[in-house]
């Protein structure tokens, strides 16, 4: 018997392991993506490790994340990474050459080949048949490093499409329609692989679209196989060489099927991409922004559409028509074809290419406003203003909603488009890709660090008794944007822990880092983590004392970014111990290192309460020993190595 | 004997005065103009005047400069100003749809009439042979409330242009050309108007480029003939029915003349627009940032000269080649006409249309690094960052900079170009421009507060002894950007009093705003205040208890905004006294009331040094009133009066 997509991906890249579910694996990985809001610290990384050059065949750094300059920050953090990328070998991807996402798929993504990515959404690359993975920073500074990735195999979740979409519908409603089902819990631990005759009706952007939200549903990753729409995509982008056939031919772990003709015009409601109802259901509710752009739906057909609906018209008084290119060569596409000038001529603010509103770096909302984005990410707070009110729609929903001012079904302007098509080749253009320098040359560059460049903390060793207080009690579902925010105010901090530490937690509670002044605990509810793959959000809080997260689950990559960086995350063993912890109790774990050595059972002790929990963790042995060291860098740094 | 242009302007709108260089005049307001900068303020001021409804033909209020909306402070104040508009009868210009002055000369430019605008720059529709004054923000409240601007009346200085400037070289190098000869306090007093035959060779937006940064020089306003240039410029927005000849017969008192053929490319170096050399001297040094946009530089061609030097080349992998539409209208033009595409494909990062970089709301650079801008000013730390290195060029020396990395004289590219030609007729699409609702609606509006609008501060009156330490000692020139800067950081607190205070002078003296918490006094050297019209480079040191100011001379918008807002201006009646005075002395003024309303001289005690220092006021009667009373609010409240 043959292999799914996702089983074939792992098998060709299986360094170590068993394609067992659970089983740690480890996996060769070809290509490495950084954007400039996580990569400023993977390059610090690099510069830790010792690393001399990248290993894998492409690595890419992309700025697409910090890009207001507000101040001198954000203009220095583009210049120490062009001068990273100068001495390790990286490509730079310039600001203003798009977003990370759709820019990969187009210049560098290769079916059948692996890709990290310091970026949740780096899954969108299985669009093209590629094994996709977003991880922590450190993770992808350990690829480029030439180290294989660690991870627990995952289940394989066949979801097989039928049919076509109807006009007014599309791939947004697609991935909308699995998060109605299934919840942003859904995709844990499962790789989605997308198969059957509805792949037919999508284009390989339009499954860009649908593998960049199974991040979403806390997926792995999400795989297509690639086949003609690939193969014309590829094409398309003058890079016809680049195509290898690659489809499935086995069995699936798990299996869901969606009839395409079935789907309607969805819509995820405040603040979770989880809360789906169809826009049919909410209509007429006042809008006074629309956003079209994100990584989520950036392919010209998504410009296009919206173009087609507000064409000859304008849109409502009322509302703020925002639209953001996602990269530079897709804004020149829809600019010779005119759709550009038909979204100025309707009242669209058109922003420079990049992440902008996505990662709440400007286009806040006023407070308590409805703001319609076809972003990928509705979490509280994640578009710069505390009290926000987003909802996550397609840009047909979203361009229909413009004009009328409320959430407006597209069904109702559906009919007899007339959408400009994409062009049968590109404008391709890569002279905003700054290549790598060759290695005798970039062996002279020095990096650059302007002010706001601060090294990185050093870590302690997990000490043999930890006791302090529950900081923090939360529920289910809390958000990286929740633990360490993104916005104009903290992204430029990301290279400066101490300054970022200053914004821990304070989405949900202002005082955590006053208050956070000594060793600490904090429990959550289930999927503990969920959204980015930002390894601020642990390196922060633990910057601040914090050394166990008890919750009833975590999500995967902030998961494995506490163990990177030496918090230990521990599961109740029963979930009902989360009720019977008030924030304030006493903690306390004796013999840590060795109960954490000597099995997956860890009892914490309520000093409060008088109670004691029994919790599990789920790290490797591998994992154990960087936990011990007080996380993967200082246990790096205590051996000898030089890197590679 | 007929009259000049600016005089013939004067004479048609007087209602109070004589037309005697030096003598107070009032004059009847036609149009007023207001940004969302200024304009928060403004509307405030109305509320708390009590006006019911603009009495000027056409007010209009735009949104350009706070468009990052880095949180939801910025969306809030465009919430705030759609509501006002609709209370006070007032066109609102929906973010997005461009920058005041390009705007406002496009769509409500009339020959004949009189302007008063809360932003410095208004003085550019001075391009169409209107009279356009920048003031402070309650000079406009005043004239929307319908009373007439008062103003010494400037001399009129003429300056007679003859030739056309070659190829290379456009409007921005005449108007460097005049800040070389004469610097930044050149204007004083005066209104610039121009003449001659060299007036064929500039089109009404070339004269806008010139007009605009008038305020540069310091000059009251700039004056043009409204000519056949005008006919035409007014023709292709589809308003040839707004054309009224208005040309110049009669003598100047000032003079000058400029050849035109014989102007260079010039350039501002850093830190002010006075800085000017010629390109020549200072190319080969490298640039990292290269912007093209803003009120200076505002028109189709301005950016089309530009597209013809990158058109199928590549910007510098060292340069960030940013774009700033001036207009919603220009950028549908310049994306119908293919500039916007030659643009992109060079490597144009294209932002949304509005001020951005010019007022430091983004595009911030790196600390020391060269960024060259056809803007208007670049005084220090107005980009946003603290130790910036900002230059000022034309559209043709920015674009042959971008391509090199380095500044290049443009007549090395300037042979052949092929520029495309602005279109005969411009996209007109006033969609974006709200207009008043009639009054019968709008007395029923309510302004929408979000929480970001705080009350304006009470002011009490001026003691009768007013003693302290001088709290800060500068020298000439000092901007407004370093009094209350502008900015990412600063800019979203306009609406907020208490919170824009902390930001007081930091440019100069981070620790003015700590140190501040009493009455105290500021010694400056000559041109104080110079720059932008902000009103809330008097308020917010008057808040932190500065009573008067004592400087070798002031900047006319500035030295009104003292007084309005309760301020003594004073000036040496001998400039030596300046170098006698050291930060911390402390100052008194006894019998300041009366020594106030008694003649034009002041003695002001220096306690520290047993010194008497002699000094003049030019406040008029009028003026010495509101100053006694705290400033014109407090004085306009103490009446009964109801407002218009």
């Amino acid at each position: 018997m043959g292999l799914n997509v996702a089983r074939q991906l792992v098998a060709a890249h299986l360094v170590e392991g068993e394609m067992r579910p659970g089983a740690e694996i480890a996996l060769r990985i070809d290509q490495t993506l950084t954007q400039d809001a996580t990569g400023t610290l993977v390059m610090q990384e690099l510069e830790a490790l010792g690393v001399r050059r990248t290993q894998a065949e492409v690595s890419v750094q992309y700025v697409d994340h910090n890009l207001l300059q507000a101040d001198e920050r954000n203009a220095e953090d583009h210049e120490f990474l062009r001068s990273a990328c100068r001495r390790y070998g990286i490509w730079f991807s310039k600001p203003g050459n798009g977003v990370s996402h759709p820019t990969h798929m187009q210049r560098f993504g290769v079916p059948g080949q692996t890709l990290v990515g310091s970026d949740s959404h780096t899954c969108a690359a299985g669009s093209l048949g590629m094994l996709a993975i977003g991880v922590g920073g450190l993770e992808v500074a350990l690829a480029i490093a030439g180290e294989p990735l660690r991870l627990r195999m995952p289940e394989i979740w066949g979801v097989r499409l039928t049919g076509s979409p109807r006009p007014g519908v599309s791939a947004k409603d697609v991935i909308l329609e699995m998060l109605r089902r299934h919840g942003v819990k859904g995709g844990l631990h499962r790789i989605i692989e997308y198969h059957g005759p509805g792949l037919a009706s999508l284009t390989a952007m339009d499954r860009h679209v649908i593998a960049n939200m199974g991040a979403e549903l806390g997926a792995t990753t999400t795989v297509f196989p690639a086949d003609d729409a690939v193969r014309e995509f590829l094409a398309a982008e003058d890079r016809s060489a680049d195509f290898h056939e690659l489809t499935a031919d086995g069995p699936y772990d798990v299996t869901d099927e969606i009839d395409l003709d079935a789907v309607e015009p969805l819509i995820a409601k405040p603040s979770s991409p989880g809360n789906v109802v169809p826009v049919r259901e909410v209509a007429g509710e006042p809008v006074s922004q629309v956003v079209i752009g994100s990584s989520a739906n950036p392919g010209f057909r998504d410009y296009a559409v919206a173009a087609a609906i507000v064409r000859g018209r304008q849109t409502s008084d009322a509302v703020s028509f925002d639209v953001n290119p996602s990269s530079r060569q897709i804004f020149a596409d829809l600019t010779r074809a005119g759709v550009t000038f038909d979204l100025i001529a309707a009242g669209a603010r058109v922003h420079q290419a990049g992440c902008l509103g996505c990662i709440g770096m400007g286009q806040a909302p006023a407070t308590g406003r409805n703001s319609l984005r076809t972003m990928p990410r509705n979490f509280p707070g994640r578009s710069g203003t505390r009290e926000d009110s987003v909802w996550l729609c397609s840009p047909e929903t979203a361009a229909a909603s413009a004009l009328t001012g409320k959430i407006t079904d597209p069904m109702s302007v559906a009919d007899g488009l007339d959408v400009v098509a994409a062009p049968a080749t590109s404008s391709v253009n890569t002279d905003m890709l700054v290549p790598p320098l060759p290695e005798e040359l970039a062996r002279q560059e020095k990096l650059v660090k302007g002010g706001n460049i601060a090294s990185l903390p050093d870590f302690d060793p997990l000490p043999d008794k930890v006791s302090g207080p529950v900081l923090l009690k939360v529920g289910d579902d809390i958000s990286t944007d929740e633990i360490s925010p993104a916005g104009a105010r903290a992204l430029p901090y990301r290279s400066n822990i101490p300054k970022l530490a200053e914004f821990t937690f304070t989405q949900v509670d202002p005082q955590y880092p006053e208050r956070a002044d000594k060793s600490h605990f904090v429990v959550a509810g289930g999927n503990y983590g969920q959204g980015s793959s930002r390894e601020h959000a642990a390196i922060t809080p633990r910057f601040l004392g914090l050394r166990a997260v008890l919750a009833k689950s975590f999500a995967r990559i902030h998961w494995q970014n506490l163990a990177n960086f030496g918090i230990v995350a521990l599961e109740f063993a029963d979930e009902g111990d989360h009720d019977r912890i008030e924030q304030g109790d006493e903690l306390a774990v004796t013999d840590f290192r060795g109960q954490l050595a000597g099995g997956a059972e860890i009892i914490v002790r309520n000093v409060t309460r008088d109670q004691d929990y029994r919790c599990t963790h789920r790290l490797s042995e591998r994992q154990v020993e960087a936990v011990l060291a007080g996380g993967v860098i200082p246990q790096l740094a205590n051996r000898t190595g030089d890197g590679s």
